[in-house]
């Protein structure tokens, strides 16, 4: 038992008593059990400092331990239980727990929320236990958990990799974890913990996090997620985790509908769960990855490199082809490599002086072969551009002790990587196993080595740059939620809903209500043009399907439009109750947008704004953030945009005010925090925009609990 | 010397001699230099079976041989020399190869075109030296090449790998080849040869395609481009190997612009050498890929499995976190991985009872660990589907002898997939090497197996159901190219474009030529309505700029229009030659689209189909075919805009006659084969499109040797 260990003795709530447990019971152990003598031989495999209890009703011996018939019985505080128990058993184990004074508890058993309703009904009241007994729950239906620090593990399946390291890995998935663990070690990337979440009955990714941040051993945390919960504590930990400067990697699988009610709203078919994640991780500074592989390449990057945020790259290879299959790599991954400075394609070609003009990516050609001096002599050029901020060099590192070659070129390029002072990183040209004998070369020659091939590795680089870009912003959002107001009126019709948005500060189309043909036609004179007349009822919110639209009406022809909007609705509608006919003016130039504000069930209010129309029926060519965002969020959203030129003129078509746009619209994404938590979605389409004159023509609200029937 | 080698006794003017040599000469060859130890050590370490020479004319002895001074001293007949002399020597050595008639040589020799002008003319002379003398050559600049199967290298740095198999490598760089090489052995994937062609003086990597698709060893034929040279000869190759089952995989990198004088038209910013690339590997069936991983994961799978075009596939694995990796890969890798068949789903139900509704990809859950016979009963059952055409078993094998569950796994996928009809492969979830245990393992189990992690196997495995769907395809041209008619009189202004597209079967909207404003006004009135006055005139191209278009005329305002478009153009332009002004119908309604007939330096005419204005400028929203095409092809690729579904309606927009589109725009490009080799480019810009009705409203060729000025 170490000093370590002993740290929290006061902190009983926090989860150290579960992640850095003194001593340990488990529960329901047998050596007729694979899972028992798996738990055990692990802890002896990684060398256990602290006490191992062993539980069982049977008492005698067991894994050569005297067992307790209970927890109670042990005699000694315990920190934290490995539960071994059938689902049965489960109640009266925790009612042990209590009694015996264990504050954590992990539990493998499965049949529980994975399994469907009757599960998730058990899963509840399995919560609702640890709740009572005050006891932090890990599972169930996970694997576990390791912590390689303190060599502590609860876990019963094979150890995935005995390398400790820095990172940290939480997952949903332990068999996933497994997997991700084990091409780690392979990589040589040591871990510090591996947690497996399970069902999160009680204790999530999130609080994990949470918890990783603080951790002094962890520089980098890992994730791999099936679904969100507990956003709120995921956004915290990591905005904390970035102001830290602690990178948080996320492998996140599966996509889910989003729910009926918001795709009521024609937003709706923009908002998958999956884009919502993305916007999440983009604003809260999280490196989104897809497959395992740029899990580990990025992860073993951060663990041992700190990138420099807006600065650039620079690569050198001995091989031309290697040169341009990683320009194009990097293009592919939105990484710049951007041509040298003059001063350093000069002082290169002092150093390679019959290869022609230097480029970046470096061609060392079989030069270098000859010559492996001129790594080093190239690095060094490129460490005293001030522009560059990372140096990359594509080289294999041998795995066994026989590469003469090898050996200068590792010499050069630690001695001249050690000497810069821009970070430097070693890639290898294809994925290759970083075994103990690569990894100890590199550490020798203080090199960031990674072995999972320049493909991969160039997508990692890009991500570190990109996290190293979010680093030094604000870890809070750039605007505050405004209080969900509880005294709003609840909008019910276009009308209402455009009234709402004109007390938020967002301008709207004039209308005025007429009740009569006299005054729709004196409201079009008012106008001094054509006009647009619109039924205007609490009950129809589709009005051109029942004939309530009329367009580009003259001001001599309003009175009659009055009639056929009536009539038509009348006939289709006779049910409806009616407030009048909206007159307004009609708007013809300026460019359509859409934006919405959707409740996605894990991460809250949403917004989307696209183009109108084509843009987004056909191209789905929209941009996403949580709410709330400010008008610098929104310009970044709408250079997003893949029609962004448009707003720009385009063949004659109107230029449009992109700072006053952008206010617009985080006014209507306040507009809809402002109506609270019930509120499902608000959509303003179109946003019409013609230079400065930014224009809500039509609205609309929909909500989770509806007061009275809408059509 | 065996009896292969004796094959192509009466066929010296094939590359056997170069790639299966009965007796190879080393000149230049001394123990001073690392080429020449190098190259005789190769020899050596492969077991070569034929006859060495050293040539040297200091003679003595060398690498334990006695040295002939010349090649004609050598006295026997020498299939191959490897010429290690330096530049200035190698025109005596082609004399001396001559007069020994010895018919292929390898030069490694660098300094040659891609130093530049000087290095080109020296290139173009060796060339010529090689044409003079009827020499094969391999090179200069290049490695050399390896022959695994016949235990040949003319080789001179370290064997990337010593593992012989079916998958020949073809390289313009020789020291990506050898990265491509050592990552191939790593993965257990063994060659037939290696070939690097460096500068390609004489033979290209087009030449050894054609080679590869008759040799009997080889299966997988992959390629390594930093450009494309000899197209016509790497096209017929191409297509032989389709014909023939034998895949071609591509990896080329970089791009180059599009020649200045194609740039010209509009046309020539869609038109990059990358994406004209691309349009001919999905022609000609060759696969493309973009990293060393995915070349190799796609060779492995298709060295040893045939797949079949047309059929599902279908996943398995005992983690449902893998599963939803595998399902998220597939996805975004194009590969379709559809539900099971209800027949499939009740005969699983029967085989993991207690599971729920069984998914592809299909989780076998812990319950597989329990009992690993769930692994071959569940692909028993996924043999008996008809619907599905290949099995992929995400599991990794042992890198040594030492994993007890993972030998009954192994066991139970090897006999399940040795039983079944149905292709199998074996994926690791992540990337891991392939050693000689689990490479033999897998063989003695019968069993396909990737070590390439399943975010490239998957990848592999649909770039190989890609392929196998290409497969059965004609491997001819769906249209063969019209004689390009030398009798063609050459279109110079819009007018004669227009015309001479009438000819060719290419609707065009009426237009009448006007030299005063009455014929202008009578014409206006022919057409019933709005008319559009262009100025005619051989020496304007771009008429708007000169006020020498007039939109929508009224009848009545049309000699009012002529007069305007006369006086702006004779005052912007005094000098143009103009031959009256043209009256067309005014055409409101429609889809204008942008058809491009481009040359490509490298691969000749290529056809560009997009949607005019937005589509095209701003969203580069086109697709591109090599002609000549037919019908059946343009409607594939108007299948692959972006933007399609805009020809079938949108917003009340005209629907499209797809099938007549799809001819006009074939006819359009068969027009531009009839005119010749000299020709850069023929725009038809817009094609207007409205139901049944398409029309060419403007049209302008452009030609490498313009035989007047234009403006």
């Amino acid at each position: 038992m170490n000093a370590r260990l002993n740290a929290h003795a006061d902190a009983p709530a926090s989860l150290d008593g579960l992640l850095r447990p003194r001593a340990i019971a488990l529960v329901g152990a047998t050596e007729r059990s694979r899972w028992s003598n798996g738990a055990f031989a692990n802890l002896g495999e990684l060398g256990y400092a602290g006490q191992v209890h062993v539980v069982n009703p049977r008492g005698g011996h067991i894994h050569g331990l005297r067992a307790a018939a209970s927890c109670r019985a042990i005699g000694e505080p315990v920190d934290a239980a490995l539960l071994m128990v059938p689902a049965h058993a489960i109640e009266d184990a925790f009612g042990d727990l209590h009694e015996a004074g264990i504050a954590n508890a992990v539990i493998l058993t499965s049949g529980f929320a994975e399994t469907g309703e009757d599960g998730a009904r058990r899963q509840a009241a399995l919560a609702g236990l640890a709740r009572q007994h005050q006891v932090n729950l890990l599972g169930p239906n996970c694997l576990g958990l390791i912590n390689y620090i303190d060599r502590i593990a609860l876990w019963t399946i094979g150890l995935p990799t005995r390398l400790t390291g820095n990172v940290a890995l939480i997952s949903q998935s332990g068999a996933t974890a497994s997997y991700i663990a084990d091409h780690a070690g392979r990589q040589g990337v040591g871990l510090s913990y591996i947690v497996s979440t399970g069902n999160e009955a009680d204790l999530s990714v999130a609080r994990l996090v949470d918890y990783m941040v603080d951790d002094e051993a962890t520089r980098v945390i890992c994730l791999f997620l099936e679904t969100t919960r507990d956003t709120a504590t995921l956004a915290a930990a990591a905005r904390r985790a970035l102001a830290a400067g602690k990178p948080v990697v996320a492998l996140k699988i599966g996509t889910s509908p989003v729910t009926a009610k918001a795709a009521q709203a024609h937003t709706g078919s923009l908002v998958g769960d999956d884009r919502v994640f993305d916007a999440a991780c983009r604003q809260l500074g999280i490196i989104r990855v897809h497959s395992i592989d740029d899990l580990v390449a990025t992860a073993a990057l951060l663990s041992r490199l700190r990138p420099r945020g807006g600065a650039n790259v620079a690569a050198i290879a001995i091989s031309g082809g290697i040169c341009e299959i990683a320009a194009d790599r990097a293009e592919a991954s939105g990484l710049a490599l951007p041509e040298l400075s003059v001063r350093s394609r000069d002082a290169l070609d002092e150093v390679m002086p019959s290869f022609g003009t230097p480029h970046n990516p470096l061609d060392l050609t079989g030069a270098a072969i000859l010559d492996p001096a001129l790594f080093a002599r190239s690095i060094k050029v490129l460490d005293q551009d001030p522009d560059i901020g990372l140096i990359a060099c594509l080289y294999d590192l041998p795995t066994e002790p026989r590469h003469g070659y090898s050996q200068q070129v590792i010499q050069q390029v630690g001695q001249a990587f050690s000497a810069a002072s821009t970070p430097g990183v070693l890639l290898s040209i294809a994925p290759r196993p970083v075994p103990d004998f690569s990894r100890m070369l590199a550490e020798h020659h203080g090199l960031v080595y990674l072995g999972v091939g320049l493909d991969r590795g160039v997508a990692a680089i890009a991500q570190a740059q990109w996290w190293a870009r979010q680093h030094p912003l604000s870890p809070q959002p750039s605007r505050t939620a405004l209080p969900a107001g509880e005294d709003v009126q609840r909008p019910r019709s276009e009308r209402e809903t455009l009234d709402f948005l004109v007390t938020q500060g967002v301008p709207v189309v004039p209308a005025r209500m007429a009740t009569d043909p006299v005054q729709a036609q004196g409201h079009a004179a008012s106008f001094n043009g054509p006009v647009v007349l619109k039924i205007a009822s609490p009950d129809i919110a589709h009005k051109s399907d029942v004939g309530g639209v009329c367009l580009d009406v003259a001001v001599e022809e309003a009175a009659d439009a009055y009639q056929q909007v009536r009539h038509a609705v009348a006939s289709a509608r006779p049910d409806a109750r009616i407030d009048g006919v909206l007159v307004s003016p009609m708007r013809r130039h300026g460019i359509e947008l859409l934006v919405g504000v959707v409740r996605d069930p894990q991460w809250g209010p949403t917004l989307a704004v696209g183009l109108g129309g084509v843009w987004v029926e056909l191209f789905k060519d929209s941009s996403l953030r949580l709410l709330p965002v400010g008008a610098e969020d929104v310009l970044a959203m709408l250079g997003e945009l893949r029609c962004s030129a448009l707003l720009d003129g385009y063949r004659g078509g109107p230029v449009v005010d992109r700072r006053w746009l952008a206010e617009v619209i985080a006014r209507i994404g306040d507009a809809a925090l402002a109506l609270g938590p019930d509120l499902a979605s608000l959509e303003v389409n179109p946003l019409l925009a013609s230079g400065g004159r930014i224009e809500a023509l039509d609205g609309l609200v929909v909500w989770n609990t509806p007061v009275e029937p809408a059509q």
